[in-house]
């Protein structure tokens, strides 16, 4: 029933708008033509992706990414370009390496990484029998003695029946974050957790895990899924010793920055946000996440100067440090908004890939949920039709918290978890027209709040 | 204001069905997770591309390939296979090479392909001055002389503003049918087209060209995108010299087959057909075009007998012959069909690329076509909206002739033109959750069909 309702108030919107349409459906093909012939974001990604490549808070490399992302802001056209500081946590892997020994003696080589934030073993091997759970539900029936100098393997695997595969991560990301901790609380020496993903391969996915106030810390690390699969067959046969040996660990503080460049209003300096994360994780080329994001906000703000789009509103590029393993970025962002006074109308996040867009989650009140899919008919010839999510991006959170209106870009989702936080995040895994037509959805988007709002 | 209209007739649709829609739903859903967990197309695919590979009709691949699709029918659990007799044209590449002499006089060579169905030179050497023209327009205005003896490249742009990138291909599929005759017409020795495609790299596209009845069979190649943008460059500065050397042509004919396979009806023999085509052009492995079509069809006949789901009407998959240089299969099939005195209720092809489905097209009456845009609701959880395309496959066309309604799955559109008829259509530019989607939704629809229908 509140399908048939919105569908009536959308058909209502499209009466009242009808005269306007006209000419936003205008501008809506302006903006989509210059981007998909001139559009620059898919040579840039090739350039952050291929002559930095992963960009990890602290690196060296993230640094270079802030210069970079300074540069590509001011070759937009943005009239103002600044740094704004942020304290960063410094994680490190260092060498790592699984082995586990089977019932003829010999050791094997597993695939595996450390999860981002985990403390590794300071370089010492560490080892023990593997025991393995398919479920927490399983894991807390076992009593402590059992775990107790154990290693234990978090069996639990992607569901892939999910058509929406954000809801299978959610659902098994629960492992990644906890599983080092629910291991120690039974004195359990390290955790292996079957990676978060959605290919049928070897190739790990690290990603952010925490550890409980008080609880010691033990290292977790994942492995790829048919490394898992063979785990699971072998340890229904024998008992099998694993044997870890890393390196990682949180290494302090640093001072660095966020990116932010942008155009001034003409009307007011009332602030729209569009922005992605400039950092990744240490593995691939940080290419679908987040450096596809990066890219498609420098491109909104270069389409507005490049068609001389009036904007009402300032328009501002957020380039976001740190998302991947502390948020620092967003946290800062919104507190130095708040400590000058700035007056946020909206902002968009695009964190879910370079794919080929089909919606736009909306966080915002029911008014300006509406007014928004009231605007239906202008975005369907672009593949878009879903306005239906709530949530938005993790580095906007905090203006969330703060009042604003917030947004996400809402690509395919059926290829992002094969590659997500994995060597396998490559500029070669970006298609040129999915990633430019992401850029295309939010400059329209964003036209159209600048215009509206 | 037709838009507004179907929405009406869609809400009244769910309002009429919402009884009906919720046992409906619980079926997708059931189909959905067989298919993602244990759909075999993915593998399947593997297999066809990888131990038989590309496989043009009257290629000894595409015989294989016959067998290949007559194993996997009866795998599936199909009650009966068969092979149709079809007699389809020969037409092979053999050798061939393209160069340019620059005015430092060398000799150099560009990537290329011979156009399908193109006559060579029977390994001969053929040389003449390049002329460009940018499109049709300009061609027509040129004088004969100017024309004769000459080589004309046809320098028409794949429009990459389309955001239907099949307008885009259509508008310049054009230039890649004609081109041959065209040059012919005004005594040019031979034709070169750029390639009909949306990517940026040197990747040559072959596809069928035509010759008119009565005009001489010059021959017609393309030349990927770069190459055409560097002789563009290079002939606005100087005159250049090409080169072909081919030896390609139609070798006559042979016999060879469609492969068919099916599950009775239960309540009568009437048939619901699914299929693509078997055969694929010379280069690359057929993946995308049409091999995910043919494991997608296949599943479908799977997932009704593993689910046991009761169909009423036979349910037919059928694996064209030829569908790329002559679409003989189609023709054959719609003939055998009409012989026979069959009665066909519906027929879907899957044959634009085996990715994330979005829509289905519906080349039908208004009453079916409604009917089939009022289970609008138990399609978008799988991500697909679009039923507004009025197309269906030329595979199918045949049948369609004789008053059948058709369809055909629509995939995200925007990677196909990359790779498509090009050493890049490979089982790696598959992925197994886009593929497995696209087989979940002609499932879906044919359930819903033959039960109320």
């Amino acid at each position: 029933m509140k399908k048939i309702i919105s569908l009536s108030l959308l058909i209502l919107g499209t009466i009242i708008l009808s005269g306007q349409a006209k000419e936003d459906s205008l501008q809506f093909s302006r903006i989509s033509t210059e981007i998909l012939n001139n559009g620059k974001g898919y040579n840039e990604l090739k350039e952050l992706t291929k002559t930095i490549g992963h960009r990890l808070s602290g690196s060296e490399a993230y640094e270079k990414s802030v210069k970079w992302a300074e540069q590509k802001l001011r070759d937009a056209g943005a009239d103002k370009v600044w740094l704004q500081e942020v304290i960063i946590p410094v994680w490190e892997r260092g060498k790592e390496s699984l082995h586990i020994k089977t019932s003829n003696g010999n050791w094997k080589s597993l695939k595996m990484l450390s999860l981002g934030n985990s403390e590794g073993i300071g370089g010492k091997d560490v080892s023990g029998e593997i025991i393995m759970v398919k479920s927490m539900e399983e894991y807390d029936k076992l009593p402590a003695e059992k775990v107790k100098g154990k290693i234990v393997f978090f069996n639990y695997p992607f569901n892939q029946a999910h058509i929406q595969t954000f809801i299978a991560y959610r659902d098994a990301g629960a492992y990644r974050r906890t599983a080092a901790t629910l291991t120690a609380k039974k004195e359990g020496k390290f955790a292996i957790i079957r990676s978060l993903s959605s290919a049928f391969d070897d190739v790990p996915h690290t990603g952010a895990m925490r550890y409980e106030e008080g609880i010691p810390k033990v290292p977790a690390i994942a492995i790829g899924n048919t490394s898992a699969d063979e785990l699971e067959n072998l340890l229904k046969m024998q008992n099998i010793t694993a044997k870890l040996n890393s390196n990682c660990g949180m290494k302090g503080e640093r001072r660095s920055y966020s990116v932010i460049g942008e155009i001034t209003g003409k009307k007011d300096q009332d602030v729209i946000v569009v922005g992605g994360h400039l950092d990744s994780w240490d593995v691939g080329e940080g290419a679908h996440d987040d450096g596809a994001g990066i890219v498609q906000s420098i491109e909104v703000l270069r389409t507005f100067k490049k068609l001389r789009i009036e904007n009402n509103h300032t328009i501002r590029v957020v380039c976001f440090a740190n998302e991947e393993n502390g948020t620092k970025g967003g946290k800062q962002y919104a507190k130095t908004a708040k400590e000058n006074n700035e007056k946020h109308l909206f902002a968009i996040e695009s964190d879910a890939g370079g794919f080929s867009p089909r919606g736009i989650s909306l966080e915002m009140d029911d008014t300006r949920r509406n007014q928004i899919k009231s605007w239906i008919n202008l975005f369907l010839p672009y593949g878009v039709y879903n306005f239906e999510g709530k949530y938005s991006g993790s580095d906007i959170a905090p203006l969330h918290e703060e009042g604003v209106p917030t947004a996400e870009l809402v690509p395919d989702p059926q290829r992002y978890f094969d590659i997500h936080h994995t060597e396998e995040d490559t500029f070669e895994k970006v298609n040129r027209r999915e990633l430019l037509l992401g850029s295309t959805v939010m400059t329209q988007l964003i036209y159209m709040i600048d215009k509206n709002w």
